[in-house]
């Protein structure tokens, strides 16, 4: 199968997630999971809604990428998510030996990078900054207006 | 309300699901959410079951809680976990502001402790060692058997 969808469009869908996390009233990430060209899961933060530490755009992309290839490993899919992963998230992603990760905005506090490259599986490829502007920005209305409240 | 039961209990009570575990052919991993004296929530872990590298006891534990208390955070909580939580249920407990971990075996390799105590958050009071013994017995049984296979 030849994909000729690209990078872009793919981190395209994550912010559309995160959109509507934004629109929910929850802090606006959002992660589609992808192998072969294909989207096999698409999710956004609802720690809010389920009043759930752990309902991170991430952890919820990976349950269900893992329910739809009836695998716990995700050796072979690609992570977009619009914000660097925290601690949790990228132990997550080691786990299930993820084959590659492209983040936008970087989280210099929650992040993982905060402790290093070696909190994800060896094998995952890691790329970061694609379309950072648009994910930090939605980022940052949602708080600024948070703030006001 | 007077709480007759102790630490020693609670522990047992993890150990108990930690069997579960095992007799479902998981990691022996068990864990239980205490507050005012009284188990709010237990579970073990279920990766294998549910196909899922988040579905250890301790995220499990923490859901359950939290949907239990209608709070995503666990500020009066104590979770009692038969192996050192690794990086994605600490960060997951660091989200939650957990009151307070109480842990039996080490996990040198994947555990938490291996980045350090910050990775939690500042409040949450830690202790380990109780019940160690008969933790890591049943975990180091699980693998034998495993490489016997």
């Amino acid at each position: 199968m030849l994909s000729v969808e690209t990078d872009a469009y793919f981190m395209k869908q994550a912010l559309l997630e995160a959109e509507q996390a934004y629109r929910e009233g929850e802090v606006p990430v959002g992660a589609v999971v992808v192998s072969g060209g294909q989207i096999l899961a698409r999710a956004h933060n609802q720690t809010e809604r389920l009043r759930d530490v752990t309902a991170h755009a991430e952890m919820l992309a990976v349950t269900a990428a893992s329910e739809y290839l009836g695998s716990k490993y995700l050796t072979e899919c690609t992570l977009f998510v619009t914000l660097e992963p925290c601690l949790m998230c990228a132990g997550a992603l080691r786990w299930a030996q993820l084959g590659g990760l492209v983040y936008a905005a970087e989280d210099e506090k929650r992040g993982f990078m905060s402790v290093g490259r070696q909190v994800l599986h060896p094998r995952t490829k890691v790329r970061y900054g694609l379309m950072e502007g648009e994910a930090a920005a939605l980022l940052r209305r949602f708080f600024a207006e948070r703030r006001k409240k």
